[in-house]
Formats: C-alpha cells, structure tokens, sequence
C-alpha cells in the first residue's frame, strides 16, 4: 500500500502545524458568541489571565488575531523607531528573517550571525554591546526551528538587561515546550502562539509585553494604530469592560482556552519533561542509527524539533516523500539556508510522547532503505527504547 | 428567572459574529493537517475554487489570514498611492470609517457622504465623477452594517466602470446574504468574509481581486509586501504547487470549507430568499408593533440586518439588557454615529430563519415592555406571520 | 419559501429527543477509550457518582446501555416474578403499557385507569390496595409524555411504601425537568434517561435501585443474567475495579458525563425553573389563543411538555406539517390514543427557554392560520410575554 | 516519565474499542434529530442502504441499538427454537461463549471444539453434519477475537448450506476488516457492528439476515417482540414510512454514518489490505523479536488482531502495564481461558496502519525489557519494516 498525495496522512510529526489536542479541536466548534455579548467579553478576559499564567507574567499578555508572524511583524513596527539601533542575532534562517523587518523600521542594524547549526554566545553579545553602546534594541529567535537549535536567551537577556538594550524574543517554537517565559529572558517583547508546543491551530499570536515596552510603543509616532498591525490597538482589550479594536477570532480563541487548560492542568514542568525526553529518544535513536544531528552540539538541539542531516547522495524531498507514502509519516525539510540539508522531526505538544519518537526513527529508517540507504533502524529505535526506559518519573 | 451577564446567551440575533452552522462549528475541529503537507495544499486550493464559485468570480480569490478588517486595510495599502485621487461613498459609520484607511496612503480624498439612515444616489456619484476627472479609486460600502441600510453598488458599479476609476466594495455582511457578486458591481477588490451570512466565525477574509487591480498592486512599491498586510504575497498562494508567505489558519480554511459546502448545496438563491423573508417579516412586525425603521426607506433596508429606531426616552443598552436578561436574546447595538439610537436584528446565515424573525419581536417587544414602553407585540408579530404565509415556495 | 422533508428544521421543539446541548454534542465525539482501560474505569466510576449526585441517591445508581425503554423492560423481567400481583396505575398510553410488559412477568395484574388527560389520585392508590393486600409491587409512569400530564408520585410513593410494595416508577421524560429523584417517591426502581430534560441524545438508562430491589432480583431465579435485559450483571459495574458485563456505549458515556456536569453546574433548582416557566408561558399562550389544553387541570400539567388539543375539524398531521413546512419548528404528535388528539410542544434541556415558548406559540399560531383556523397568536404572545415579564429571578 | 492510570493513553491498540475516526468522532456531534422527523426517517433509511452497500447483501440489514452483543443475543433468542438442534463452533472463548446463549433456548446442543489456538476444520463440520442430519442450526464465531484465530466461515457455510441447516455468524470483529460478508459465508443471521474494524464507538448492532431467517422467526412464537431483545420489531424500520419500535440512538446512528462514508470511499479492499500488511508486519516483528505468536499457523492469524504468546516467567498484566506506563500504548489481555496467557495488538479501523505495527513492536519490546525480558526488539522492528517495504501498492 502507498499513501497518496490527496490523503490525509496518518501521524504528523512536523515542527508545526501539528495536529491539535482532541480537546482542542472540540473546543474550536464550541458556540460562536458575539463579540460585545459580556459573557464572552468576561471569557476573553479569561483568556488572557489563562495566558499570564502560562507565559509567568506580572504583565496582562496581549493577543494578537493571527498567527505569529503577525506578533513579529507588530513588534517591529510598533518598538523599532528609525532613532533605535537595533542588533539582530542571527542563528538561522527565523532570526536572520527578523532582521529584514527591523530594517524596515531603522536603518541602523547591527548583527551578530553564526552558522545555522550553532548558537549565539552571550558573551559576543556582550563584546558587541560594549563596543557599541548605541545599541538600543536585541532581537533574537530562541528556537530558530529550520535548524532545530536552541539560543540561550535567558543568558543573552541578561546581558541585554545589563546594557539596557530593549530585547525582542521569538519564542513561537520553543514555549510550551520548554522552560521559557517572558520575564526570564527580562523580553520586552516576547512573542509566541498557540499552535506549536501548545498543541492549537495556527492564527492567533500571544505576546508578552513590559511595561517600558507599552512606553516606548506609545512614544512612537509610526506605531501601528487603527490597523491589523496594531498592538497599541489591544492594549486594555483583554478587559471585559472594554471593546475589540475589531472582531477576535472567536474559534481561536476556543481553542486557545482549551490549550490553555490542558497545558496549566498537565503541569508546564511535565510537558517539557515529555518533550525533552521525546527529544533525547529521537537524538539517540539518530546517533544509533549512524545518521547526523543538524545541530553541532547536543547541548543547543531542540527539545521541540529534532534536525537530522540528509545523508549524502540523497534528495532530502524523495526521502520525505517516502517516508509519507510508505508510512503515512509527514516530518518537515528544511526552510532556505537549510532546505535540501537537513529533515524534521517535531515534537510539539500532542506529538511529544516518547512512542512517537519509536515511530518516527522507524519510519525515517525505513525510508532510508527504501531508497537505498543503509541505516542502521533496528539499533537506532533500541537506542531510543534504552533512553526511553532509563526514564525516571517526574516529581 | 434572569440570564445572567456571565452566561451563554439562548440565541445570537446580532449582525455578526452568529453562531456558526453546525456543520461549520464540527468542521472547525477537522484533524489539523501541516501546511505544506500535499494533502493540505490541494484542499486549500480546492477551498479557493469553492470561494471563486460561491463568488461567481472568473478570477482565483484571495483569502487573507485575519477577519475582513484586514482585507479593507490591505486594500487600502495595496491598492492606493500618494497619486490616485479617492472618492470614498460614505452612507454610515463604517463607508465612513474607509475613507480614514484610504487617507493613510493618499492625501487626495473626496466624499459624497448622505445621512446615515439613507443610501448613496448613483447620479450622485456620476455626477461628483464628471465633476471630479481625476478620481482613480472609489470606495464603497454595500451594507453599512450599523445602519442597517444598503447601496446600489451594481449601480454605482456601473458609474464607475464607465468613468475608469477603481472601485473597491466592502461587502462583508451583504455577500450570501442576498444577491452580490464581485463581477455584478465590477469591483476591482471586493472584500468579504465567512463569519457574516455564511455562517462562520470570524478570521478570515475573502477578496476578489480583478486582474487590472493585480497589476496596479504590483505596480505599486508601496504596497505591502512580506507582510500581514500583503495581498501581493498570496497572489499564487491558491495553487498547490505554491508555498504560503506564512502559515494560514488552518483551522478557520476548515470552516470556510464547509460553509461553502453548505451555501453552494443548499443554492444561493434559497439562502438568499430566507435571508430576505426573514427581514421583511422583521420589518412588517416592527411597523406593526408601532415601531420605527432606522432605514429611510423599504428598499434600503438590509436583507441582513433589521434597524429599529430606539423609541424616544429609552436608553437603548437598558433595552438590550433585558432583551438578553429576559429572554437570553442577544441583539447589536448601533456603532459611533448610530450608538443608542438604533438596536440591530440580525438575519445572517444560521440566523436567517423566519421563526428567528418572531422570536426578535417577541423578545424585542417584551423587553420594551419590561421597561414601561407600550410596545404592540401581538400586532407586531401577527404582521410578520402574515408576511411568512403569504411567501411562496422558491423555484 | 418552505422547509422541505428531507432538509433539517430549524429548531426541534419536541417532547424528545430534542437536540442535545452544544456541549453535550462536542464531548460525543471525545477520544474512545478502551473499556479495560484503566482511565475508562475511573471515568466511568466518575460519571456514575456524578449520576447518583443528581439523582440523590444514597445507593449507586446503574447505567444500563440502551435507551430508557431497555431500563423499564428489565426492570419488569427482573422484579417481577410469578409470584408478584402487581398494580399499574395508567394515567396514560406509557402506563398503559407498562401493564403488558408487567404481565408478561406476572399474570397477577390489577391496574386502576383513568382518562388519559387526568392523573391517578393517590386516595384511589391507597383504596386499591386496602382492597388488595396481595398487592406486591406497583407501577407508575410519572410524566405520561403522550398526555403531558404528571402523576403525583411522591404522594403515591408514601402509600405504596405504608403498604410495603415494590414501587417501580418511569421518570424517563421528568427527571432534571422538575423536583423528582428516585428517594423523594420511595421508588424501588427508578428509570430515566440522559434523552429528555438533560440534553442529551438517547442510548443509555440511568437507572435507581434500592437496597431491597437488589435483593428482590437477586432472588429472583428468572431474572435476566448474561443478558441484555439484565440489571443484576451491571451491579457492581460502576466501580473503577470490576470489568463491565460487555462493552459500554463509550461515546454515550462521554455525553451523558457533560450532561451531569451542566446540570450539576447550572444547578437543578435552576434547570427546573426554566422548565416550569418555559411551560407556564406556553400554556398561557395557548389560553390566551383560544386553544384547548389536553391536561384537565392545570396543576397536572407537565412542566416538560405541553400537549394542546387539536381544534375540531382539523387534521393534526397536517397542522404539524405546516409548522414544520412553514417555520421549520419540529413538535410532536400525539400516541397511540392521544394520536390525532394532541399536539406536544416539548421544554426539555436545551429547549427549556421562555423563548422557545414564544417561538413555538408564534409557529402554532401561524400554521393554524396557514390551515384556515382563525387562532389569536398575538393574544397568545402577549400573554406567554406577561408570564415571563412578571418570573422572578431563581433565588 | 510514566503514564499515570487516570490519564488518557497516546494511542489504544486493542482489539476494540479502539479510538475511533476523527471524522466518525465529530459525526457523533451533529444535531439530534427527533427520531418521527421526516429528515430523520429518510436519514435512517439512507444509513441502512449504506451498511447494505458496504455488506454487500441483497437483503436489508437491520440495526439494532446495542453493541453486537446484543445482536448475537437476540439471534439466539429469535431464531434457535426448543425444537432445533444446534450445532456451535467453538475454536475459542467468544465462539464457546455462544453455546451458553444458544443452550438457553434449545437444550439439543451439539458442539465441535478446537484448541484456542487453532481453527474449525471445515471437513469435521461436514463428518458431523453427516453424523447428525437432525442439526438445524450452526453457530460459529468468524475472528475469536481472545485467540486472534480466523475461522473460515466460508468454506464452512457452504457446507452447512449443502445440508441445510440455519447459520448463526459472528463476524463482529472481522468485518471491514478483510473480506466477508454475510452471503460470502451463506449467513442467515449475520452478527457485526460499527465499534470494530468501522472505526466507530460501540452501541450499534450491524445484522445481516436471509430471507429464510426472517421467515423462522416470524414462526417461532418465543422469539422476541415488543422488547429490546427483538429483531422482528425492526423488520420494517429502516423504512422512511415505518416508524421505530423505540426510539433509535441517534447519535450513534450519526456515527455509522460517517463510518460507512468512510468505508466505502476508502474502498474496502483498500481497507482490507492495510489491515493485513498491518498484521503481517506485526506478526513478521514478533517472530523476528523471538516471540511466539499465538495462532498455531500463520493461516488462521486475524489480520485484525495479533495475539502474542506471553513469554514464560512473565506476568502477562505486568507486561501491559509497563507498555501502557512508558509507552502510553494500551493493548488487549487475554479473556477468559486465554487470559494471562496473551497479549493482543489490535489492526482495527483507524488503527489498522502499518506504522502502528512498528510503534507496538516498539513498546512492546521496550516493555520486555523494562520487565527483564532479553527481546530483540530491533530485529522485529526491522523485520517489520522489511514487510511494509516489500508491499506493493494496492490496485
């Protein structure tokens, strides 16, 4: 049997979207209430305070209605004035992408950029900002997924906060599934969103702001007011006395209740212990297997996504290919730097359970045989297996 | 009893967001498929083709990633530049609201501006054009949803296209609601959405896009690009074989799938044709009740929304409070101008029902009476059943 | 424009099933869990003691898997025996026919009948059994739904107890739609189901037994066993630590869990006013119209469903089918001997609102019209309205 | 890690229940009609013409609203008279199990029983029909689910048409599973339902029955009418103009729907074969992993179910519960005689891909070893992916 193209596959494992939790895709149909009816003016507050629990906030999180791309894009229009000089760190193709936007918005960009399978070192951080005190914005991504590799923001924030840099983080694939929030990486803006680690759909985009943040916004004449790129706009839309500068997307925001609850219910620490630990299944699994880890060092590869890199002499998108039509297995390639070098494996919230890691070695091996390679399957899943089973229960 | 603030209302008679269709709120939880998975590339662009029919277009659709706020922004900064000279056709808040959009990207804006119970005259616009030469771009709204009154657009449509100008429609609460199409008033961007009369919920938008407003676009440096804002971006974002500028809401195409499924089967026409009963038998009780229309006139009243005139001497949230409180109705109140002065009925897909219609004035009427105004509730819907009766079976 | 046969109405306003509660609805479609399942164990555990806590009980209720109909057939199978004289009290076509299945059991059948739009004095209960001590067990239906018409159980309950039958009461259609639980009408055996007053659709029975019924139909060598029709298999199958005697409806579980947990929720106190209010505003509607009540009296009226008299010279199906044709609102027939007579108007779970009252009046009224009967629907509507202007808030 | 008792599972691969179709799951979710609603008859009927499709019958199937052991319980009860001879096939515990039913009702019970691991022999069927010429009805189980045997009941029914005699078929958990149908095996009573191979929740029985059933049941005073056990009852219900015995489960009748849907557009040979290289490659791992498989020749192995020979020393209950602990994958036990001696990995519906055969040989060979069991898992995962990489595709 094969899967075809038009049909549904059976598990995937991308770097997002993935598949929602049930519970979530239950939530998504629930009653479409009118935006100023109170009861769902009080939920939206709901909502928000849902989110600054997770997010670990002294601030109100603020919402965006559409998917993370959006918070980024906000961000920089909103906090980057053409006075700011902004230093973008650059570990792959995400944080590399943000310093187009910032660009847009001041000419005077600075960065820092490593190769795309290694990770900013706070310390040149901290060696440029000394030599240039200008600097008065940091933008970083912390889990630049086309790579699978993990900046330590929490350690770069502290330098930023040091030089009182104002910090933009793209944590879109990293929270949720590891220990990250707003204010340990002292973020001033911190963007993520309900459809990677927290297991929702994509289209709505939830972001930490500091107070200085909502300073600076408001001080800038450009920001973006009265219009989608708004952030300014939601300020006190999270009160269930004040109205929408539009209409939010009410399913989403379903669903995001929903992600919400699962994930505070869980607890975060056992979420990204079932991350972490799908994660270092998968690491172990490849290694046995005899393939390559995209990233250069165990300690910076993703808990969220697994980066294998392509043997040589394959076409990464034949593989893929096989992996689906043989398996019903769809994992993610590459994205520009990394196209064509490198094949993902997500694990992001319902993904992120060890037997999926068991399912995506096997089904990566034996693509890798379907197309003439010789990996070592059977050793890479006992490999996994010995991570899974010397597991210890949490807490 | 008492519906309290804090719970679900019985039933949403606002003019959008409605509930959704049954069939759109269980689509909404469809399995979430990766957006470069090739199952989800070729349902996308089969959605797009379900749109290009429900729209009668003989161009592909867009579909923005945002409720249609952001298809009238994006229109706006796509389509308009510091040389095109505006004529924006303003008949209430919202027609009123674009020309703020349209100043953003050119300083050079007329209006023809009626009362906000009345509708734009096209010998007026034909005659501001033959007045005005160089008007490039006219804006218009079909249903200026807090009036509850629409515009002749096929007929302006018509002026228009005679002059040259480009015309850009909002017709986000009219389109499946009654007879328009992008092609009938010859827009060149025609803005709507599923969350009004095709019974979704609010995030998307859906646009026509005439094949001279693609090449002004792209003409246009300004216009957004790498952008939330972008229409340019999604150009062949429709086909299979193209990625997406960024990942779309996969949740919310799964509902628009479905609410296209639901209005092409159940025909046009017969949507059409219950939306208008629904209103002219809202419209007979509210005369007969001895109530006031807000529209100016029988023929430019919305198939879609039903405006009644707040009697004098009541505060019009007082009013709706007890309709919800009483009879767990929700009505919409006016918006700017129109606040307090009007209390919208909505008639919007699932909504669009007749016996919707007798459940308005009944809640309607008792809540007047709740609060001491002689309101003649049984005339009223006595009038609305005669108006049932006498329709005739369609086809 | 008319609602065709084959397409859905727009709202069900029968005696059940009615649609179930949106949430109801969404937790249907809940992951299924394998009956061994550890976690399926508990959860059905959970879902029985939510059971128990609505019904008041202070025995374990049982879950039977079938609709109520299995629950009154098998407690007939395993209650009575041969030995048994057992009194049915028929108020109506389902006590009516209790009798049959009673008899099949026991050829020691009494009954005391009335008109089928009257109820069953407990004076007359406390006559027949002082004529037959021989009496052992008796039967009453609580709400004969085909008449609309309530039986005053907890009445009959304290004569039956005085003489120390058996008491086995159908509550199916009452139960969570007024004050009634197995332990106020000493009920030996107590049916109902999750498909009438709490919303949810029909599939299982929910079912109190008292300590004595154990013993009774444990002693009993005929009663079913290994069987469907059995209740003895099922009697330790609540705990988390017993298997099930086959496997249970899981999706019906999942419903009926939701459905505890919004009656729980909202409060039965609650549930039950906007029952009663419901009904009251329907039957004031229906006086105020000229039109009859089938109830003798109004004080035996249901509070879960109206029954209104056919006006003479009118053919009931057809007055339904212009209801259904016109309005796209679903009532029901009558049964059996009310078949022709009647016609029901259901207030249960999710249509147990004073709107639909108001609705469903404006519907009668207009399809009576439409078949030629000169009905005073806006006299009806007045008055439904001052019923619900003049309620008060619950507590 | 571990996977708690009270949480959900990742992924159920029993024998059923299993999880079932995302799209069945939300079927179960739609508007629940009134079961006398016109839409709602023509609904039952078109689901009955479905299941008639997909079992390929030229009679109409009836539904019966129970799980199927109901269904197997009301054939006994309905076709088996005192004056029959029986003649059951018991080659394991549910096919032994139907004596006991079939005993109830007549007490000339013959029986030809095998080792449960082992299948009825056509040939000893003929001997002892040829032996016993006063045999009127056959029993046999198709998939003895507890063994994961097959018997082949089509070469069995053609030997009992020779003779004859009336023949009982539980096909509950092969159908759709591989290929059978009830006149394939000349059935007269044929038993399924949609909560195994359809991939739907249990509730529903799927029967088939002749022509000639129908007309002994007629003749057979004792069998059930007017009772939940009853198939005469629901001769005619499947009729748009007849209506229900009582009142149908609707939701679940929402499911099979879908379920048939599905079927039929997937194509059932489609369906078949990915339940049979889903078990062979199961099958082709636990050998490689130096299992023993329970079925005493690979011939007779269910392509539904793979039971596994617990390995001497183990505690098969442990075992399951250190899969289900670390895996978060739920298998079957043994029943009865086979309990403790097996552990069963369901292919069923929704579960019937081959990559769940490598995530179960993962876990389960990852249990084994946490429980001490020296097992080659990477041997049977690689054996399985050679099996999987070896099949064609289909058509």
């Amino acid at each position: 049997m094969r899967y075809l193209d038009h049909e549904k596959p059976v598990i995937t494992l991308t770097s997002g979207p993935v598949n929602a939790y049930p519970e979530v895709l239950q939530a998504l149909g629930r009653t479409v209430l009118y935006d100023y009816d109170p009861a769902f003016q009080l939920f939206y507050e709901t909502v928000v305070l849902k989110a600054k629990k997770a997010m670990r906030s002294t601030t109100m999180p603020v919402i965006l209605h559409g998917e993370p791309v959006l918070g980024l894009e906000a961000a920089a229009a909103s906090l980057i004035t053409p006075d700011d000089t902004v230093l973008n760190l650059a570990s792959g193709v995400y944080g590399k992408g943000f310093g187009f936007w910032a660009q847009r918005y001041s000419p005077k960009l600075l960065e820092i950029e490593t190769a795309y399978n290694e990770a900013i070192d706070p310390q040149a951080v901290r060696d440029m900002l000394a030599r240039h005190p200008e600097v008065s914005v940091v933008s970083v991504c912390h889990h630049d997924t086309p790579s699978g590799t993990i900046n330590p923001i929490d350690e770069i924030g502290a330098v930023v906060a040091e030089h009182g840099a104002y910090l933009i983080v793209d944590a879109v694939s990293s929270f949720a599934g590891m220990k990250t929030h707003p204010e340990d990486c002292r973020a001033d803006i911190y963007v993520t969103g309900p459809n990677k680690c927290l297991g929702a759909p994509p289209g709505l985009t939830m972001m930490g702001v500091s107070a200085r943040a909502w300073e600076k916004m408001k001080a800038n004449p450009a920001a973006p007011r009265a219009s989608m790129l708004s952030i300014l706009d939601w300020e006190n839309a999270w009160s269930r006395a004040e109205p929408f500068p539009f209409t939010p997307s009410v399913a989403e925001m379903n669903g995001l209740d929903m992600a919400l609850d699962l994930y505070l219910a869980e607890g975060p620490e056992a979420v990204w212990a079932r991350h972490d630990l799908t994660a270092r299944a998968t690491r172990a699994g490849i290694r046995a297997m005899g393939l390559g880890l995209w990233a250069a060092r165990e300690e910076i590869a993703s808990p969220t996504t697994t980066a294998v890199r392509t043997p040589p002499g394959i076409d990464e998108a034949v593989l893929r290919r096989e992996v689906r039509s043989r398996y019903g297995v769809v994992f993610s390639s590459g994205r520009g730097e990394t196209l064509g070098k490198l094949t993902r494996i997500g694990h992001m919230g319902p993904t992120a359970q060890p037997i999926y890691a068991l399912a995506a070695l096997a089904a990566l091996g034996g693509a890798l045989e379907a197309v003439g390679v010789k990996a070592d399957t059977a050793t890479g899943v006992a490999a996994a297996i010995a991570e899974i089973n010397a597991d210890e229960p949490v807490g």
